[in-house]
């Protein structure tokens, strides 16, 4: 069905990857900021996965090894987190389990640009972010001069997710208007979600934290569950804004919308189109 | 009415406590994990109680003595928390006021065991978790190898919890398809609540508080208010299903049905059996 | 059509402030608690501001001078966390950027007392508390006996406003059943808003966040700014009211009637009224 000119949407293995995630209930340690805890854990929950919200250092080498992805964010970061979070990572890279780094608003401070590229230096599964972000982080991570911190669209991004996907080892996804999922290689457009997400706090970090749901299930396929995740959360947004009246109900119907998904929905809706 | 070989519903003080919740209003202070504060704060004033999130040691010396119960919970707990929480409780008991540990996922690590442990040793007034949390912070208090993190059925955990409250004074509640809830002697069980309040990430962690709130009118009392706080929230949860579309959903009707519960619906639904 | 005898009610600048934040979406950094980030970014976002949870003294000074305004909010206040707040304040006021304060019971501690009194000391531009806060906050910085704790009715507390307005030059103002703002010689009153925002917890937080995005526009203007943000906040609730079932649907309705309020509604329901 696919011709190379004109590239084909396909529903990919996103319902797949969800009935996994809700057969196989994966334990997904969240270090993340405040404002997104409360989202994230309902997140995962509705998804079928379950929530662990475990930020102390004090348990990260009884309680990380336990667990089956990890989910790294760092919005409302502190010097004690930062401390908690390769701690955390450490744990998981030795165990061989995947995790998923969120450089939230990474060109708010140095402080917050040099704990991402730190983290970036410890492997991450699966880097998730916005335009800005990625292209921030791919800039630094190349030694290159920071990026700007102004609005970039998803797909302005692409060229800067392929080189740092290239350069760190990880997926790269950037989320936008279309969202574009990368190792480096490959390249695929996410045709789903809606614009109202963004009118609510905590959505992106909640997607990232699915994303390490999804990768969860099959490390080695991080591309393609990554994939998965943008889609069914879009697929979630998408049926939600029909409902909502504004995003607070949109955040209620999202959640909602996600635990509900069948797969007749989900294979009508998604909207995956590889690009390269 | 009541037959010794079939115990028979009743609904118990629920909506008496209820009435004295609302007409009086406690001051309940929260030393709580950070994903619960939002939903526990919530669930106090939709019961007509006060809410004070309040955790810091350099407050408690000043603030504690004027509160009316005082709930902990060492979900995201850190070693800072322990302290404020040993400072918080040892006021509490000085000055008489009822106390509430709930040990939130107890098994994640021996740092949070640990402090478990020595809360315990302070004399909660009520001990509430779910099957494994009361089974594991029972072996340990009796000095028996840790019990397993697996899920435990609450009916499972009944040993368990009269074992923790004759060792510890404590009312013991533990939450699950029937809640069940001992002093040690006598047991009761809590036919209410729904199933898709596991879906809802801090529902335990509010019941709680509610509970602190149901204790704090009169302490002496503290088993009868327990089982009303259990009972006052199962109902809340079913009432609010019948409206939910999914957890999210669930989660706005639990409160909005918390708030607006009458007599006549308490009288209706409460469901409470006395075991032994 | 206004006599001196008898206020008349207008809309004042509610609609033009309104849409001076959508358009130009200030960024807001929020210092404020852990109970109320969540509901704070959603108000901030639904009226078209930028919110940044920004807490940590590591970030401030790369960060607080890009900001449009502040907003410092003394709930689950910490030593550390009164640190990054004096740092970001000190910032703002260098930068000419304006800031709100929220004396959030500020009568529970004496460290918290502290902490506020320090802070009026950094020339806030604008106070907001409710009657209680504002009463013990005015009397403070007069060097006076604390204010009592219990409950007072903003009207009452106009006298304390005034007073601290003129000790402190910020505008000053009071939630209540009429909520009243101050900068010393001029006083508003505004009519809108709903008793059961009390019911719902972190409205009074994000309200402070809310100003500070009003007052981002121009400082200059501070008082009518906070007079439009309370009055905006209000009409939302009263509309939130209206299809609200209970205090977690009124908190749904808040925020996207909020999102979704057009000129008419807002001319047709702003109650202001000059009492002084």
């Amino acid at each position: 069905m696919e011709a190379k000119s004109e590239p084909s949407k396909s529903s990919g293995g996103a319902w797949a990857h969800l009935a996994a995630v809700r057969r196989r209930s994966p334990l997904v340690q969240c270090i993340t900021n405040f404002v997104s805890m409360d989202l994230a854990a309902n997140t995962l929950l509705a998804a079928g996965a379950s929530p662990a919200m475990v930020h102390s250092v004090a348990e990260t080498s009884d309680f990380t090894p336990h667990v089956d992805a990890l989910c790294i964010n760092v919005g409302t970061l502190t010097p004690d987190w930062v401390t908690s979070m390769k701690s955390a990572v450490g744990i998981a890279t030795r165990l061989g389990k995947p995790w998923v780094l969120d450089p939230v608003a990474i060109g708010c401070s140095n402080f917050r640009l040099n704990a991402c590229l730190e983290l970036v230096e410890l492997k991450p599964t699966v880097i998730k972010g916005n335009g800005s972000e990625i292209i921030a982080l791919s800039a630094a991570s190349l030694g290159q001069a920071k990026g700007a911190d102004s609005f970039h669209e998803s797909t302005d991004a692409i060229e800067a997710a392929k080189s740092l996907a290239r350069k760190s080892g990880a997926v790269v996804a950037v989320s936008g208007a279309v969202d574009i999922v990368t190792n480096g290689n490959q390249v695929i457009g996410v045709h789903n979600g809606t614009a109202m997400l963004q009118k609510i706090t905590a959505t992106g970090c909640s997607l990232a934290a699915l994303v390490a749901a999804f990768v969860a299930i099959d490390p080695s396929q991080a591309l393609e569950a990554t994939v998965s995740a943008l889609s069914i959360f879009g697929i979630a947004g998408e049926l939600g804004e029909a409902m909502a009246k504004g995003p607070a109900s949109l955040r209620m119907h999202l959640i909602d919308c996600l635990y509900g998904l069948d797969e007749t929905t989900v294979l009508n809706h998604a909207n995956i189109v590889k690009l390269e």
